[in-house]
C-alpha cells in the first residue's frame, strides 16, 4: 500500500484538522467530529447536515457553507457515523426552524440517522429526513437494502440548501430535496480499486483489462465485470440504463454531472463528458448545466460515474443560486 | 493500461470537445487548438495566454476566464504547443494592450512561445513574456534548463490575471507575474507514475516501498528515491527546501498550496495539508491563503506538490480579486 497518510487510525481526524488550517470559514468540532459553516446556527433558516463514511471527498465536508450544507458528519474511512455526532452536528446548526437530513441509502447511514433525529426530537428539534438513492445500477447491495446513494447527492445537498438559504420552512425544503431525489439517476464504473487505509490492500481486485460496470462507491459489486472498452463504449453502456430508468426523454433539461472515483485524470474526464453529453443530445436532451470533476469520490479509485438530473424551474433557478463552500462555489 | 479513452491520439481533441460542451462560457478552437473567454479579446485589457503539454489538468484551460487567462493553449499530452496555435490564440486575445506569455520554464515551451512572439510582433501585437520556474527540486533536468515550472504557475496565472483585470498596463502585468514567480517556490513528490496515452505504461516506475522526492510534473526524475515514509516525514523532506530557498522567514504572509498529481485522494491532501501548515505556523509564517487539489497534475500520478507564496498587501488583493474559471472560482 502506498498512501499519503501516518497513521492509518489517524487519516480522518488529521484530515479534519488539515480543513480546519485550510478553511477558516468553517467551525471544525473534533470530538464528536462534525464541520459547520461559521455561522451556524442561522436563525430562522432550516439547518441541512448530512454527513457518512470518509473517503468520498469532497463529500460531504467540501460541501459545508452557505447555499449548501449547515454541517456534515464525516465517519471512519466507508463506515457511517454514530447518532452522537449527528445530533451533535443537528443541534449546532437548528436555527429554530428544524434540520433536515440528507443521508445516502446504507443501512448504517439510515440507522444512524434515524436514531439521532429521534434524539434530536427528544430534545425539541424537528428533523425531517430525506433519504437519497440515485444509483440505478443495483437493488439490495453489499450495504444496502434498495438502492444506493452516491453522486446525486452532490445536487440534493446543493438545490435543498438553496431552498433553505431563501428561507423555505422545513417541510418545503424537504419536498425539494425529494423532488431532486426523485428525478436525479447515477451510475459507476471502476478502473482499478480504493485502498481503505486500515485495510491496507485494495477492497478489489480486477484484471489487468476489466472494469466492472456499476460499480458502488464503495467497491460494492456491480452489475458485470466486462474487458475494458473505449470510453464511448463505456459511457453508452452506463448512460442507457440511467436515461432509461427516470425516465428521462426528448424536451428534457439536465444537469449533466461527470464524477471522477478520486483516481482518474481530468482531461479523461472531459473526454467521457464529451460522449454523454452528445448522447443527451441525440435523444433530445438539453445539458443545461455541468459538472465536471471529482465529486463523490472512492479513495483513490479509477473510474467515474454519470449523474443526470432532470430540470424544472424551480430546480434551475436553486442549483444557479450562489454557494460558497470549499469544493463548489459561484455567485457572489 | 486501463484509461478512460478512445484511440490514444484523439484524447486532447475528444477531451476539448468536452469543455467545449461543458463550458459555454469559453470559446473553444480546434484547429489550431486553444481555449479562449468568450469576451475575448477585451478591448484595452492585457490579453493573458498560457499553454503546455496536456495532462496537467486542469492546468491551463481550466483557468481561462474573467480574472484569469484569456486563452490557454493545450499541446498534445506532455509536448508543448507549436507556435501556430500559441499564435492564434495571441492574435485571438489581443485588445490593443498587449499580450502577456505565461510560460512554464521546459525548453520546448520556451521555444515555441518565443517564436510566436516574434510572429505576434512582426504582426504589430506587443507582446512580453515570463518564465515560471518555481520548482526548487533540481536544476537542469529532462526537458529543461535551469529549474522547472509547476504548481506556483496557478499562482502566477491568478495573480497577474487580477492585475490585467483591474486594468494594469502590460509592463505592469509582466512585472506582476515576475513578483510572483520571485516569491514563488514548490516541490513534489510521486508515489506512482502517470501513463501518456499514446506510450500505454507509466512513464517510470518505483518499487511497491519507494517513492520519488522532487518528482517533475512529467515524471522527470527528482532528487533521489527513498522508502516509503509516513505523509508528515515526507511533507518535512519537500517543506525545508522551499523554505530555505527563498527564503522564507517568520513574520511572512504566504499563500500554501497544497496539490494534488491526479490520483491523490483529497482526504490524504487534507493530511499533508495539516502538516504542512503546523510547520509554517512553528516557523512563524502565517497560512493567509490555502488551496487544496488537483491544480496541477500529471496525469494519474499519484503524489504532491507543495507550494509556497511569499505575499505582500498588492499580491494579496490580486489574489483575493474574483475569479470565474471552470476550476478556480471565487467572488461575484
Amino acid at each position: 500500500m502506498k498512501k499519503l497518510i501516518n497513521d492509518p487510525k489517524d487519516v480522518v481526524a488529521e484530515a479534519l484538522a488539515g480543513m480546519e488550517l485550510a478553511h477558516p470559514e468553517l467551525v471544525i468540532s473534533h470530538d464528536p467530529a462534525f464541520i459547520a459553516r461559521r455561522d451556524a446556527p442561522v436563525q430562522g433558516k432550516v439547518g441541512l447536515v448530512s454527513g457518512g463514511g470518509s473517503g468520498h471527498e469532497p463529500l460531504h465536508g467540501g460541501f459545508v457553507g452557505p447555499g449548501m450544507l449547515d454541517a456534515a458528519v464525516p465517519g471512519p474511512v466507508f463506515t457511517s457515523p454514530t447518532p452522537d455526532p449527528i445530533l451533535a452536528a443537528t443541534k449546532a446548526v437548528d436555527g429554530g426552524a428544524g434540520v433536515l437530513h440528507i443521508v445516502k441509502n446504507y443501512t448504517g447511514d439510515v440507522l444512524n440517522f434515524e436514531t439521532a433525529a429521534d434524539l434530536a426530537d427528544a430534545e425539541g428539534i424537528r428533523v425531517r429526513s430525506v433519504i437519497v438513492n440515485d444509483d440505478v445500477a443495483v437493488k439490495d447491495s453489499l450495504y444496502t437494502a434498495g438502492r444506493r446513494g452516491v453522486a446525486g447527492t452532490v445536487l440534493v445537498e446543493k438545490i435543498a440548501g438553496a431552498a433553505a438559504e431563501r428561507g423555505d420552512d422545513l417541510d418545503a425544503v424537504a419536498a425539494i430535496a425529494q423532488r431532486v431525489n426523485d428525478n436525479v439517476r447515477s451510475m459507476g464504473v471502476a478502473l482499478t480499486s480504493g485502498i481503505v487505509p486500515h485495510a491496507g490492500e485494495p477492497s478489489f481486485t480486477l484484471a489487468e483489462d476489466e472494469i466492472e460496470i456499476g460499480i458502488g462507491i464503495h467497491g460494492e459489486p456491480g452489475r458485470e465485470r466486462i474487458s475494458l472498452e473505449p470510453a464511448d463504449a463505456i459511457v453508452d453502456r452506463i448512460l442507457r440504463p440511467i436515461l432509461e430508468d427516470l425516465p428521462f426523454s426528448s424536451g428534457d433539461q439536465v444537469v449533466l454531472l461527470v464524477n471522477g472515483m478520486g483516481g482518474t485524470p481530468l482531461v479523461e474526464l472531459y473526454v467521457a463528458f464529451r460522449r454523454a453529453a452528445e448522447v443527451l443530445q441525440e435523444a433530445g436532451i438539453t445539458v443545461a448545466r455541468s459538472l465536471v470533476g471529482n465529486y463523490t469520490t472512492s479513495l483513490e479509485m479509477q473510474g467515474f460515474s454519470l449523474t443526470v438530473l432532470k430540470l424544472d424551474d424551480e430546480l434551475t433557478a436553486l442549483y444557479d443560486a450562489p454557494v460558497q463552500t470549499a469544493a463548489l462555489r459561484w455567485g457572489r
